[in-house]
């Protein structure tokens, strides 16, 4: 069992991976300054106390992954140990078809996913279902070839076969070998997944129907590509949560940029800076403390949840700090304090696992491009998007462009509701609307099973975490209504299966 | 215009292509002996007086195709030049959405395709239809990496990147351009394919969805794959086929091969078989004739349509043959000549295009898996189907093991009703029962929108030739079905698009 990182410490999202990884070698003017990752590190246990250990239910195997799916040469054919768990404890068995519950794993360990995700373990013994968690390829131990994934993704030929594409295809061939292997062809399989993961969970109910009979994509924003959804749409969200929250704490925010930079500007501007932030070490510069100040504003925002709710945490640091005697600056130092709480001095680096940052870091510059700027009605500097600066970026970085319309052609997004109305069957998009990424989100429904559950005070994800006697009474409801439609398709699988036998 | 090939003289199909290439190769107690190809030559004008040419309205493009859609390293990046044709000239135009039919070509040049298949001309008028033909990757004009055909497929890694899946990404590439560059994003999109084509035509509406509202898959054994079909099916079709035309033909047919081989064990044996035979050349071997005659009845009988009806002519012409002063083989024989009609001398060797040979032999070693074998009851020699013995010629030829599983894996199969009943809209898989192929196709209606369309007397893609004047009438309503649930799809997506705007 890995220990609980620092980052799960400080209540952090892995909200802005890229940002804080590409921030150290792209310039403070980088188009991919402002981009969050989509980040799932907030349905990993954020809170100090939730801290939970691998459950020791879960029994770890290894399938012989192959490297590539789609192509025949000879090197495609090598093979990578892929990770995955299981969950015996619950499972009715394969002698009367129950069901598996498979939770599709995102931009991170395996074990950091069994120990946040609730849903499956909350509600396996219900349905009497077996449990797996499978591995993305190149997160945790299921790095192909053989060596570290830092030494892996420095390679442009190695780190080619490190997309969505293929880990579905990896998950495909999973499930397919593990119901053989239980004899379990007839369970019904349903995916589940959170956040990016939740896109894949989406994704592989439409390519692989006959694997999965239903997903659950938890906060998956599959419309946040090629100009379905506004790019600015995300940092509108942030704004919105904050102003919702507290008009002063908005406007105090909002203001603080040109304050910061005024203060920066002056000959001892950082060392200034630095007291007034209580920073570990002095300040490098200016920008280490803004994007760390992005970072947390909009991770509050995705992650703002019960029990801790981060946004309002940070505006009542703002909005109690007296107006006599405090600059603006102490106000946004205030808020700072407020979020992550006592902490002596506080450092605003090496915050996030370094896998996670370094796999999504090439996740967006490949096939995953999703389009963030900052408009202009926000708490922030304005920073349109630029595709033309970011694909330059990703070149720099990486050697080779972004395919920015593959997602969509490959998955599609553009007129969802035309496409879907008649197509395919058994998703259910959740959104928290409080999460600037259910922006990109499928918000409405589309067919009969087909459907959108939304909440308007939920966060990012926040329906797969664990259910705890305090939950709010939305929640609850939201999980409920889950569980119903998922039951329904067991049901009326069940029917069918007894119909044509 | 490509003048017409040997093969179209002879009326054959490409139907025993790997046979024929491997049997060269290999030994007689090959695994691929017994194997045909999946075979589109049938679709392809096979009548002598049909030889069309490339239609004036058609124009020729090539879009800049990328390599390898599923890999990211930098050589994944390469394009090749992928052709295809569009006709304008029934097309309504954009502002009316009117609709485009998209033929998805399979293991042959476009240039064939667009002689051949008549659905798109004859019905685009009716619905105003933009015709597209898309041309295979690694056929035709649409060969990666610059050399020919011949040279690319002798290199392991060139030959990788030819399969189905990088072809459907190759479809749905060419069509979203093409619906861009003619503003023509909301003209729905109907995908045409026959035997191969019509596999991938079906899947191609299951993974790409938002690229084409729906799909015509005329003989699609889309179910021989992976134990889902007998692999002795096929020959017992082709048995039942003979059978039914005459008790006689089937029976001398079966004695047949006996005689054959006690003929060619006489000293003489090969020399008075070329006589009996009227061969060009001195038969080198009796496997040259013996591997002829399979191919010649498997060929009847899944192309046995009109106005030929080839099974009958082969019959016609064992059944003429007088009992007395004519043996066993005299009678085969007078099939082989009635099949062929009057040549002088007759050739067995070189009846297909190297494109298609050497193209298809590489695809059913890879990943279309169609496991044939020859059971106890037909009118051949029993060859049951071996995998392992299939694996390892596979192997001795190219190196690398065939996938066999993993047609199932990406597309599905198994359990294909209780897949698709609630999931997927929009497809007919129309079969002639009297093609040996249609064994492996769907032959039963799935759900409202995904259905059958079968004709006893129908051979392989029969429904998407020419339409002429003297057809019969079951083919004249089989497509009249086709056409009016087509024609259903279409108005559907009208109306939902009215409602949405």
């Amino acid at each position: 069992m890995a220990a609980p990182s620092v980052l799960q410490s400080f209540c952090l999202p892995w909200l802005l991976l890229a940002l804080l990884f590409l921030a150290s070698s792209a310039s403070a003017s980088s188009p991919l300054k402002k981009i969050p990752t989509l980040g799932v590190r907030g349905v990993l246990n954020p809170e100090k106390s939730e801290a939970a250990s691998v459950p020791e239910d879960l029994q770890t195997y290894y399938y012989h992954q192959t490297l590539d799916h789609f192509n025949f040469k000879p090197e495609s054919y090598a093979t990578f140990k892929q990770r995955y768990m299981v969950s015996y404890k619950h499972w009715r068995g394969a002698h009367v078809a129950a069901p598996i519950f498979a939770y599709l794993g995102e931009e991170s360990s395996v074990d950091d996913d069994v120990k946040a995700i609730g849903f499956l373990r909350d509600n396996a013994p219900r349905f009497g279902a077996l449990i797996v968690y499978i591995e993305h390829r190149y997160y945790g131990k299921s790095v192909p070839f053989g060596g570290s994934q830092n030494e892996t993704l420095k390679n442009a030929t190695k780190r080619g076969y490190f997309n969505s594409a293929q880990a579905l295809a990896d998950y495909a061939e999973v499930l397919t070998y593990l119901k053989q292997k239980l004899s379990a062809e007839a369970s019904p399989v349903i995916v589940i997944g959170g956040s990016y993961g939740g896109m894949l969970a989406s994704w592989f109910r439409l390519k692989y129907p006959h694997i999965a009979l239903g997903a659950l994509a938890s906060s998956a924003p599959i419309l946040y590509f090629d100009g379905i959804t506004s790019p600015d749409a995300y940092y509108n969200v942030v704004t919105k949560d904050f102003r919702e929250t507290s008009e002063n704490c908005y406007n105090t925010i909002k203001k603080s940029w040109s304050e910061i930079e005024k203060v920066a500007a002056k000959k001892d501007g950082l060392s200034i800076l630095s007291k007034k932030f209580k920073t570990c070490k002095p300040l490098g510069s200016v920008n280490d403390l803004e994007n760390y100040l992005y970072n947390m504003y909009t991770t509050a925002a995705q992650y703002d949840r019960p029990p801790s709710y981060p946004v309002s945490k940070i505006c009542n640091g703002i909005d109690a700090e007296p107006n006599e005697g405090s600059d603006l600056l102490d106000k946004i130092a205030a808020g700072m304090f407020a979020y992550r709480g006592y902490e002596g001095c506080y450092q605003f680096k090496d915050f996030f696992s370094s896998e996670t940052l370094l796999g999504w870091s090439w996740q967006v510059c490949s096939d995953l491009v999703i389009p963030i700027g900052i408009g202009n009605h926000t708490m922030f500097l304005p920073s349109p998007f630029n595709m033309t600066d970011y694909i330059k970026s990703c070149k720099d970085s990486y050697g080779v462009s972004p395919r920015t319309h593959w997602i969509t052609t490959y998955f599609g997004g553009q007129n969802i509701k035309q496409v879907l109305k008649r197509f395919g069957s058994n998703i259910i998009f959740s959104n928290g609307l409080r999460d600037p990424y259910s922006s990109g989100g499928v918000l409405e429904n589309i067919s009969h099973s087909v459907v959108a559950v939304s909440t308007k005070k939920g966060a990012h994800c926040v329906d797969i975490l664990p259910a705890k006697e305090n939950d709010p009474e939305w929640l609850v409801m939201q999980r409920n209504v889950e569980l119903e439609i998922i039951n329904g398709w067991i049901l009326k699988y069940y029917e069918d299966l007894l119909q044509s036998s």
